[in-house]
């Protein structure tokens, strides 16, 4: 369906409790507006004057303690009042800070189940702001009354004019509200309303607005999956703008509601990811775990406003990819009656340029390598068909300029475009345009979407003029169903981001990952010096060298000729973090030197004067060095796969997921990273054990998932031998992450 | 200046002849029209319509067989009759193909010393066209005509009305020009009047525009050249979009001329970079080589129309950050007669961000830190005065946030921003919003607008708003010389590509790299070998491992003990590349084991069967493994820098530049890959010898910078040893290109 179908919403009865306590925040019977004013400019009237002005047809409830009118309406002394004269579903509180815990009791006494707290003076102004919202939390919690803010600027139905906010946007002489079926989100008021504006301007329709403030109670993410859950199929997609991530449940939601989403996560530069970015050994910053999960949830990650909206227009053409069956022949069909999510079927990854501007074609060809998508290379019978329709001054292979000729010819035009979107090796089609005047568009429009129509393959278009030129030109492609952009960079980042839709989509049905059944785990917690780590290891099957602890002379010397008569001597010693550094690892080591190498490690001590041991262990040959590690974040324990050894921080090379991970997920964190490169074997060394590398961390991953709080497992190197020779962890640490620093 | 004071050209007399050749594209007493028609919509008509309806106030004279009138003008049987009746400094040529050389021939005849030939069926179209083409190069070469084109959309000087262009853009019944400083040259026609008409759109004034199309004789960049020399001081900034970079001779004129440059080059992904891509061995691409040349010509590269443009409106900074001079206390001040460009003194890092939104305040952080910018850190004196103005519930620490109450009272706001322009540690302002109405603008504008002209900071303004909202707000900090973007990421983005430029500025002082002086260099390409190369490069001062060729099994024992009992034996056979792979190479060979490695080594043979001798080197401690190449391109000879040894290929990062270079270009270098923490000393590793590498870098750029034209030197891996030890050329080769593929 396309955004405009779902704008014609009524108000239908409550499905059921629970997601009805965010509903009236976009469809309210009626609506209090608590600390109501009748002031011309007040912000106080700003709400009640907006719900008439855009048409609200529910009740419109002023609260103000002298009940004198406000904007001709009827006003109440408290809400509960209010509900006496008709049914309010939320109320807006727009009264001093010190009076909002009174105006909630008040929407309680009133059967209330939701209020929008637009006061500020809370958690933004300082500690005591923020007792006063630990108190307002506290006193909503007890009464069973959800809050929406404080400090936020109110919410939005298009389609019933619920104009619930008082953003200056809604003051403009020129302002409409462009109902559609996109949800727009944003913790942040004024950066939010002013990206809906954009939306509003270019013709991106929105459904639902919700603006979330100090998110003392409902946060970014839950008003997402409200919306998701509660306004399908209405809701064809959900933007949003955060810049905290505390609540992975309510994502958790959304992805399985199967609405696509992009979200603006601010900060990626806070303080705290600068800091840990400051010295080298930081791999694994907060903003790649916030990378992790937005990716686990399968939401599309944007840096900019108007990449967010770019990616909002591109929307409408999911339902199209996800109903574009491809068959176990390649050729694409269309499959009306398939399911809407397709696992490991439906992908977009190889573009078509269809262009009349041989610049542009680059361009665009340019951008479809930097998004990691493909130039797809047309069949023979594709190019011979080409060869009967473009002249000879255009070009018949991919970016295939059709010239401009052919474009003035609607017929052949269409036939072109025809002959492109059947080649079984086009996913998608970017159709690059530059200046188009009036008479061009409309049969440019016509053969765009004809053949969008009759091959499902979805098409972007990208304008590359002014506006005023063909002032209609938008409109009529947004009409179409073809997304249209100024440049082919940003038409190909938005296909991009719908290929990344398709692939959540495609995933999302076997993408249940469960905790790890077969046998209980060892319990890695109780063994944290290094010996023991590894005896628990091996206990799990997993690879560890052989390798004893020492108690004398002798015995070290025995052990090295167990191992072969060379072996690794390490200092097992409480608290000694950096044992390398201290000398506490020496290789090669013969049975002349035992006696000496274990003299020497024998004598080091912890920072605390305490002695520890010697673990002897036999030599492993060289090999791929990788790290493993596990740390556990805010947002649940995360897995690290990367380059290790000495290079560790020199390459800085690491693929972060969030846990549980299984072996698909660990394919994917080595082909991310220099390990594909490493393992393959480079400057004509023997390809490594890879598939053994895949096992053992996917097996790790279990175990670390079993890992209490604030547990870091820090394996590294882990070195992977030649093929069939499987992998040795040849250091092993855990520790609580407070010990560390 | 602004580009609204560079509006008002007249037509100055020819300066002296040699950029005249050019001038009359932008600048033409007369305009003939070869293949005018008097048939509405005729391609052969427009220019001269345009002409009229943009008001040329020069000559128009249509050339037409017959001599009927066309468009009411009279018209002419030749041009050379054209030229009898009035002054005819420049032709358009419309005809066919095949009776372009005649028209040149006319042109020619009549004293037109440049022709537009708008005439497709060039080049473009195979080869008979290419044929056709450089006959057309050949005759106009005899002739003395510079030829523009074929197969391009003509030209435009905004400022005398010149639309010498058949672009449909010109048909559109709304379309003004805007005249301006900016000149645009592109390589695509319709691409890049695309791009002009949203220059106009967006209010961003051009003085001249011109397509190259085939560039058969005249090329993007000597248009460049030309502007910038010969419209001094009225050229304020220059856009280009090329999809090839032949002429660097042009490059470094523009460069010369102090005029600001960005250029957005296409094919970053064409057909030879994807190949050279596919295989690891590739480090060096195309593109690298591309951007190595715009960078030393100080050219801004960008990726996109969009940010071409975004770079473009940023121009009108450059003056006002290259007159305001930072004394030797870093405090600013204005020094309005310091020279245009300070070496070492004009730049700018530290940004200040002030915002009523703190979304957009993050945003820009975020931005700012990826575009390898600098959030100010604001003084204390500045955090103290701003607490006097700043409620408890905006911020004080950069991103500043104002408040909308602070932005609401324009002295509030004014001091605001002015105590932050005044902190010394601040070298440029974004200032965000986001929902502007009507009411708000001016104020805004007029404190921004004040602050930039007391303090000379640059001003840069954020507004995530739809421009419906207050419709004039862009024309009016257009007029004020404020930048506006509409997200925070485009406004970061182009105050990076102003601190390129004032970089850039400051660095041409003191850019001219000469070839080095001293002694003469060896002739090292009369050594191919790796033995005789190496000895030259020894001869030249560098430092390579002792060793030498070894005749026979007792020679090469003596040459291991004389290499202190343990050597490196390798195999010099010519034609043998890749010799480790071959097992030509062996390490730790003692005295026990020297016959045997001599025998196996002594029997290795090349392609051609021929036998090669043994090299015995000392062995060399391991250490920093670097590698130095350099390689002969179309634009020149470049020197690449990266990360060496077994990790070249897995690591792929290498630094390159154009030869010839300085010092400080290889400090540079080291500092742009890993590199520089592997030289730093990585995981307790000692420091390695940084000072010496570099020293030895230079000697070899310099070296390199004679060798001939097809060569290729592979310095691979250069060891560099800890601090004070020095670094050892421990591999070397030198081939002609040819050879290795």
């Amino acid at each position: 369906m396309t955004s405009e179908q779902a704008s014609a919403s009524p108000l239908p009865a409550r499905p059921d409790a629970r997601p009805a306590a965010l509903r009236p925040l976009w469809v309210a019977r009626g609506i209090a507006v608590v600390g109501a004013s009748d002031r011309a400019g007040a912000v106080g009237r700003l709400p009640v004057q907006f719900l008439q002005r855009y048409g609200y047809t529910g009740g419109i409830y002023p609260v103000r303690p002298d009940g004198a009118p406000v904007a001709g309406l009827t006003s109440y002394p408290s809400v509960e009042e209010a509900a006496r004269a008709g049914e309010v579903d939320v109320a807006m509180v727009m009264v001093a800070a010190d009076k909002v815990v009174a105006a909630v009791q008040d929407c309680a006494a009133a059967g209330v189940g939701v209020v929008i707290v637009c006061s500020s003076g809370f958690a933004e102004t300082g500690p005591a702001g923020a007792a006063l919202q630990d108190e307002l939390v506290r006193v909503a919690g007890e009464l069973g009354v959800r809050v929406l803010g404080p400090n936020c600027i109110g919410t939005v139905g298009t389609a019933t004019g619920q104009v619930s906010s008082f953003s200056p946007l809604f003051s403009g002489a020129s302002t409409q509200l462009v109902p559609g079926g996109i949800g727009f989100v944003s913790q942040s008021g004024a950066l939010g309303y002013g990206a809906v504006s954009l939306a509003f301007e270019r013709g991106l329709g929105l459904g639902w607005v919700v603006n979330t403030g100090n998110e003392a109670d409902i946060g970014a993410t839950e008003v997402m999956a409200a919306l998701a859950e509660e306004q399908q199929p209405r809701c064809t997609g959900l933007l949003g703008y955060a810049e905290s991530l505390g609540d992975l449940s309510s994502l958790a939601r959304v992805t399985a509601s199967g609405v696509p989403v992009a979200m603006l996560k601010a900060g990626r530069s806070d303080a705290g990811a600068r800091a840990a970015a400051s010295h080298t050994g930081a791999l694994a910053t907060g903003d790649k775990v916030v990378d992790a999960a937005l990716r686990r949830a399968g939401v599309v990650r944007v840096d900019d406003v108007e990449e967010l909206l770019d990616v909002g227009d591109v929307m409408v053409l999911v339902p199209l990819v996800q109903d574009r069956q491809v068959g176990s022949d390649g050729v694409p069909g269309r499959a009306p009656g398939a399911p809407l999510r397709q696992p490991g079927g439906a992908r977009l990854r190889r573009i078509a340029v269809v262009t009349t501007s041989g610049g542009s074609g680059i361009l665009a060809a340019d951008a479809i390598e930097a998004r990691g998508l493909e130039l797809a290379a047309l069949a023979d019978d594709t190019l011979a068909d080409l060869d009967q329709i473009v002249p000879a001054y255009g070009s018949t292979a991919n970016p295939v300029d059709v010239t401009a000729s052919v474009m003035s010819n609607p017929d052949l035009f269409d036939q072109a475009l025809t002959t492109i979107a059947q080649d079984p090796g086009v996913d998608a089609i970017v159709a690059c345009f530059c200046v188009l005047t009036g008479s061009d568009v409309d049969a440019v429009v016509q053969a765009l979407a004809r053949v969008r129509e009759r091959t499902g393959v979805p098409v972007v278009v990208t304008r590359t003029g002014a506006d005023h030129l063909a002032p209609d030109a938008a409109a009529t492609m947004r009409a179409a169903g073809l997304p249209v952009y100024p440049t082919p960079a940003r038409a190909v980042r938005a296909v991009a981001a719908l290929a990344q839709f398709v692939q959540a989509g495609s995933r999302a049905g076997g993408n249940d990952r469960d905790q790890p059944a077969g046998h209980a785990p060892p319990d890695l917690w109780a063994h944290t010096d290094e010996s023991s780590l590894k005896q628990a290891l091996a206990g799990a099957g997993l690879p560890v060298p052989v390798g004893r602890l020492v108690s004398d002379r002798d015995d070290a010397l025995a052990a090295v000729e167990q191992a072969g008569g060379q072996a690794v001597f390490k200092a097992v010693v409480p608290g000694l973090l950096h044992k390398s550094e201290a000398g506490g690892v020496v290789l090669d080591v013969t049975s002349e030197r035992a006696a000496e190498v274990y003299d020497r490690l024998g004598a080091l001590r912890g920072p605390d004067g305490s002695a520890g041991q010697v673990l002897v262990e036999e030599m492993v040959p060289p090999g791929v060095e990788v790290l493993v590690g596990s740390a556990d974040t805010p947002l649940g324990r995360i897995l690290t796969v990367g380059v290790g050894g000495v290079l560790t921080e020199v390459v800085a090379d690491v693929a972060l997921r969030l846990l549980p991970i299984d072996r698909q997920d660990v394919e994917e964190m080595v082909d991310e990273t220099r390990l594909r490169l490493l393992l393959a074997g480079a400057r004509g060394r023997p390809p490594a054990d890879r598939a053994a590398l895949v096992d053992t961390i996917a097996a790790l991953a279990d175990l670390a998932a079993t890992l209490p709080a604030g547990a870091e497992l820090d394996l590294n190197p882990i070195t992977v031998l030649a093929e069939g020779d499987g992998v040795r962890i040849l250091d092993a640490a855990l520790a609580l992450a407070d010990e560390e620093d």
